[in-house]
């Protein structure tokens, strides 16, 4: 297979939708609304730190709980800023999946936070490594994404997920739940989230969940929230709004207008129609191309990984396969000791067609069999 | 004059715009526009730290800059958090007026800097008191309000500007000018910005300058800007990515069609005409009710500012207006020294009636009379 440079390259790089996700004549007809009907004044004018109210209502029936159980913030890795500063202090110990999403370390060791990895499996982490490191750390928290995890694509087993409550119980344990890929299930029963475990369990308090518009109607609204126990979020609002007075309102109108139309549904729908093609391409891809290598086989999100074979590091594989006409994310990134990610390679498959996803693994195993 | 639990409190507290100020049907066209338009994906999509780039391109035209030399971010406030952690490092120190912005302290004391005060006089920064301070303290930075100041309404003088500029390049101070009410001149002619000034001197790399829509569009669309050197505004944009990946693009780009249509110009003429009189009236209302107490004329801006006389303190001032129908807000917390704001009253007129302000000052003064 000889691939020239008038090949265009392919991506397999960064965690974003598909243009043609963006439900963009619905968002116009929504902004009208939003800029005319009874909340345009709200959307104008300055709030607090919590976010919109109207959008929080809305939110705060659908999880069941009170507005004073959500908030609101610019992306839900926003939130993680905020948690940092609102709730820990620098030198608390965090623990984190390994690999973990690149974005949230930089945020953790901006604010003097240590992570602490903890080995992610395929049925999610390790949980007897967690007990042994919370034990030795005497950590504050632990960040996970239960569902189609990124990088690794992985999902909790309920198994564990219920096992890691009795942990956190045990060790005192903040769990900061990240879930911005769990409407994204395109096969298969979805499990309960942490939080929902907790609650059913009487220990809401010990959730902190995330999620996020970014991946279900688009990056551009910039608009994560979060649904917390009320004592924490207003120290977390707290620092919202000492950093910005209040969120960006206009977006968030509109999205509360897309949500209370009802839009939300059937757009979640239209993308699981769109994307799990895309998840069966690649998993296909990776059998023909890539037969005997380790990769996650996730029923969703957005990412699958693959473990390189132990001859070919990412350092020289990333300079050949952009050779060949191929963008790869440097995997140790996602690594709290950068070197454990060497073998490691996350694969982005939604905003690629099916005929780019074919070309862009044949390209991959082109170039690892050197 | 009796006042009666039956009278509508007046809210003499914070910088708001007014309600009727918000053009909210050009903004539903302009939405309707920008999430149709030639730039309606890149709204929906990621982008980078320094915002929407159409918007960005916009400004560099206004400011005859290149697009590098302009970065939004979620309203100005935020700009100084990322510029607290771009370019600065725990233990430095800033100078301030003092009185200044107090949510700019908030932030500078979250990240560990120091902020040292210099008295504000009625024509601007104490120069005398500020050279001795930068020789004192060593700082890295001043962050200055030169028009219509918040919270005093004072505005600095052509003099004390040209006199700051060599000050500045004395000491090695980077100028942190913000100037949200520069558009908001109700009479008289603009003296040259910081920026300006700098600029024309060949300086143009000292100031790092910041406006916001918030007060000429709408706090809702929370969108901010800066016009600084390349290289200091990639290391903030940098912070502000690693913190948000991008800006809440939907809201920059409905600002960026109201630009682009030249909207913005009209705005500006219809909020003079409707705060002209607001700031007469406040004036006229101080010269009746409180003759003799010192306050600042500005000829623009959000703000008035008066001094107590020194029998009355702000602390024991504020229940008793409450109780008379006047909320207003405690002057200490823009002080670095809290205490020595005991003294001062920051009176905000635009987002009231004329008939609002006669009455609030009214009060104020049957409550100073005891």
């Amino acid at each position: 297979m000889i691939i020239t440079q008038s090949v265009p390259t392919i991506q397999l790089t960064r965690g974003v939708p598909a243009d043609e996700s963006y439900p963009l004549e619905l968002l116009q007809d929504c902004a009208q609304s939003a800029l005319s009907g009874p909340h345009a004044l709200a959307a104008m004018r300055y709030g607090d730190g919590f976010g919109f109210l109207p959008l929080r209502q809305w939110l705060a029936e659908r999880y069941q709980v009170t507005p004073s159980e959500i908030m609101l913030a610019n992306g839900s890795l926003q939130l993680v800023e905020f948690v940092a500063l609102g709730l820990l202090v620098p030198g608390d110990r965090v623990l984190v999946e390994s690999p973990t999403y690149d974005r949230t370390l930089t945020l953790l060791r901006r604010y003097g936070l240590v992570p602490v990895p903890v080995p992610l499996l395929a049925d999610g982490l390790d949980l007897a490594a967690l007990d042994t490191l919370a034990r030795e750390t005497q950590p504050k928290m632990l960040y996970v994404i239960p569902d189609f995890q990124n990088p690794a694509g992985t999902v909790m087993s309920l198994e564990k997920r219920q096992a890691l409550l009795l942990l956190a119980e045990q060790h005192n344990l903040l769990l900061l739940e990240d879930a911005p890929y769990r409407p994204l299930r395109y096969r298969g029963e979805p499990l309960p989230s942490l939080r929902e475990l907790a609650q059913a369990a009487g220990q809401g308090e010990r959730v902190f969940y995330m999620s996020s518009y970014t991946k279900q109607i688009s990056p551009g609204v910039r608009l994560g929230y979060a649904v917390g126990p009320a004592a924490a979020l207003a120290k977390v609002a707290r620092v919202a709004n000492d950093t910005y007075i209040s969120g960006a309102f206009v977006g968030q109108a509109v999205v509360h207008e897309f949500c209370q139309r009802g839009l939300l549904e059937p757009q979640l729908a239209r993308l699981r129609t769109l994307y799990a093609p895309r998840l069966d391409a690649m998993l296909t891809a990776l059998d023909t191309h890539l037969p005997g290598t380790l990769y996650s086989r996730p029923d969703g999100g957005f990412f699958v990984s693959i473990r390189l074979p132990a001859s070919v590091g990412v350092a020289e594989l990333l300079p050949k396969a952009a050779a060949a006409g191929l963008q790869l994310t440097d995997g140790r990134g996602f690594f709290v000791n950068g070197q454990e990610g060497d073998q490691f390679l996350r694969l982005p498959f939604c905003a690629l067609t099916e005929a780019e996803i074919a070309s862009g693994v044949a390209r991959l195993a082109a170039v690892l069999r050197g």
